[in-house]
């Protein structure tokens, strides 16, 4: 039987995996992780509001099932595209008839990689229990600190980033500040804290409609947030952020702007963009070889309006199940299809019962917007399990206005 | 008001702070973790069966209402009882009036402490998390592996100690590869693995009754755990462990022997015991210091048998509350009461629907031993959500045989 291997456990490789399923192939999902994370609720492990097992599973749990399947936990090196061959790092290398990649894709520091140690991004689990580390020790050591000039830089946070993820972090910090710590600390007030978001544009939230923006930033005001737009980091030193004429002492900064696709795209030896993406034809395969396809974060590919197609979960899933109908379609000789996207919508929460929603046919924000977000993301969480957990966790929140995970772990649990 | 410092946040040091609730004192309490972690089930964590957060909570969090009480995160360097101060490790120095040590202790290994990189212990959630991926990371790399030597290292097993904990461990490690991993790999029989129990003594749960050790012995051969007793371990090398005459290739080890106290215990300039635990006077203070009371795991006291109080919770428990009654009366001008421990019994739990439990006015094994004992622990668990949570993991992992935490996190993800 042709073999199909897929790199990448995200919600690209996963879906295509399943989509696999009634085609006559073997097929190998390789990731340098053993789990799949939920990364559109990554930011809540990282503002302790979740555990990680709440939105992470097995790769090879969740494909238990599909016996045509098999899971490799490995790092990808290269692809040698004209061997056919992916190379592993360590040594191994895995041949193949069709191969899927789907890498995805990591923050980006504008050219500036140094700024990662002192303003870490949100893409794996690791990332978010850094973030919660740092956001639970800042607040600490203000308990301890008695330099008031000192003890306001250490409650100061600022987001650089005002995509979905920055507004998420944004809205979640104020709360924790503002209704969370309430009552835990002898030396300040908690509530006192300063919560910065800095976006470089003209507007938060940018893909969304006019409406929606002014909704997300009044929300975000409400709760407390400063929101700077307008405003492109310079420069990020230990415990300050700087734009051209402004500037932030902050000791927590964290970061929410910029993609780099991975790596491993460019060993392919085809065209790509700026940020690293493939830039692959309609039917998502690259130039020159027709049995290989680039799908989700890695992929740049214009939608039907002429604009490059966006970096999230919807978009990787589409195109991890338009792959693996392509490859049906080459082995029963039939041309291979362009890839049509179909956009149901966007979402962004706030906070507390503040959420907008653009599903296009209505927009919703508010109360109602939060409902469908929770309803969406909790019916979309993979295994029963978790969607049970993660509903006992909401529902505490919601009426405690607690944070239940907490937990300053890893290797420094009292220094910076 | 005279003020009390309280060092460590385990069971003795919360219950020590609760206790001093109605008294006209002001409490500190110091941990170098924000958290307060409920031991007794961080095996589970191990197992991949909970999340850190679900049986860890922050100090400060569950002492929140009690205003009399500032929790300090940090880490305590030394004790000078002669000045009356507690010295941090970032050079701060905190006075009392009386003070609580409770700060526990660690696993040991026999004076070979370089066992301690191929053997991990369980003593903290990190411990945990290390040991989870560890054992998931074997079955990753047994199913990489094409060497039938090899993958049988890969697949075995060593658990040093046959104490609670290591039986605990082993009837875990044994279901994880008997039931939640079947059908997840391609290339071998997750069933096929290997769990080996070492055990110096004559015999498992040394403090139990003999019905009880014989129950628990014969549970754990069932699921197929090989039990070694009398066989003291001479020799930890990486996939190795050796006694006198007889030796196994294990890829993992882990450590369930020994006990080392807090080396704070030796700060104190007073007679300590061969582990390092302070030999306190029955009023739980110590030689020359009516003020200094040692309590806990730190503490050596025998009890009214004559035998050395045991290393468990209900021991620290019940030695807080004391200590706190004891600084009562010392204010009050009263003399000081004699320690009395209450010894309601004690369980181990084997697996599904196995346990032991010696309540001494009865003894329970098989599914009521394992009732008593999952009852026991969701009362005792800190927080209702925690409670919630727990009961959901458990209840999910009963009926379907999973382990929910099978996340492979850290700095290594896909080498050992």
């Amino acid at each position: 039987m042709p073999r199909v291997i897929i790199i990448g456990g995200g919600f690209g490789g996963l879906y295509a995996a399943r989509a696999l399923r009634r085609v006559p192939v073997d097929v190998t999902i390789v990731d340098r992780r053993n789990h799949h994370v939920f990364q559109p609720l990554l930011y809540q492990v990282a503002m302790a509001a979740l555990s990680p097992g709440d939105i992470a599973s097995p790769i090879r749990w969740i494909l238990r099932r599909d016996r045509h399947v098999e899971v490799l936990l490995g790092e990808v090196d290269r692809i040698d595209a004209a061997a056919r061959l992916v190379h592993l790092t360590d040594g191994a290398q895995l041949s193949y008839d069709f191969l899927i990649v789907a890498a995805g894709a990591t923050h980006a520091y504008f050219g500036h990689d140094e700024w990662h140690r002192f303003a870490p991004g949100l893409k794996t689990l690791e990332d978010a229990l850094d973030i919660r580390r740092r956001v639970l020790l800042a607040f600490e050591r203000a308990e301890r600190e008695t330099d008031p000039e000192k003890r306001r830089a250490l409650l100061t946070f600022a987001i650089v980033g005002g995509g979905p993820t920055g507004v998420e972090l944004a809205g979640a910090l104020a709360e924790i500040a503002k209704q969370s710590l309430a009552r835990n600390f002898r030396h300040f007030d908690p509530g006192s804290a300063k919560i910065v978001l800095i976006e470089g544009g003209p507007s938060l939230l940018a893909t969304f409609p006019e409406k929606l923006r002014r909704a997300a930033r009044h929300d975000l005001e409400r709760l407390g947030v400063q929101v700077r737009t307008d405003t492109v980091v310079t420069e990020v030193v230990p415990g300050s952020v700087q734009a051209r004429d402004w500037q932030l002492r902050a000791e927590t900064i964290l970061w929410a702007a910029g993609v780099a696709a991975s790596p491993l795209g460019r060993t392919l030896g085809v065209p790509v963009d700026r940020a690293g993406r493939v830039l692959v034809n309609p039917d998502l395969t690259i130039p020159g070889q027709s049995n290989v396809f680039v799908i989700g974060d890695l992929a740049s590919l214009n939608g039907e309006d002429g604009k490059p197609l966006p970096g999230v979960a919807q978009v990787a899933i589409q195109m991890g199940t338009h792959a693996a109908h392509n490859i049906s379609r080459a082995i029963e000789g039939q041309p291979l299809r362009p890839f049509q996207y179909h956009d149901y919508g966007n979402m962004a929460t706030i906070g507390r019962a503040s959420a907008v929603a653009d599903l296009h046919w209505a927009q919703f924000t508010g109360a109602i917007g939060w409902l469908a977000w929770l309803f969406i993301h909790l019916i979309n969480l993979i295994g029963f399990r978790n969607r049970l957990v993660v509903l006992v966790h909401w529902t505490w929140a919601y009426f405690t206005y607690q944070r239940a995970i907490r937990l300053i772990t890893g290797e420094n649990t009292t220094a910076p």
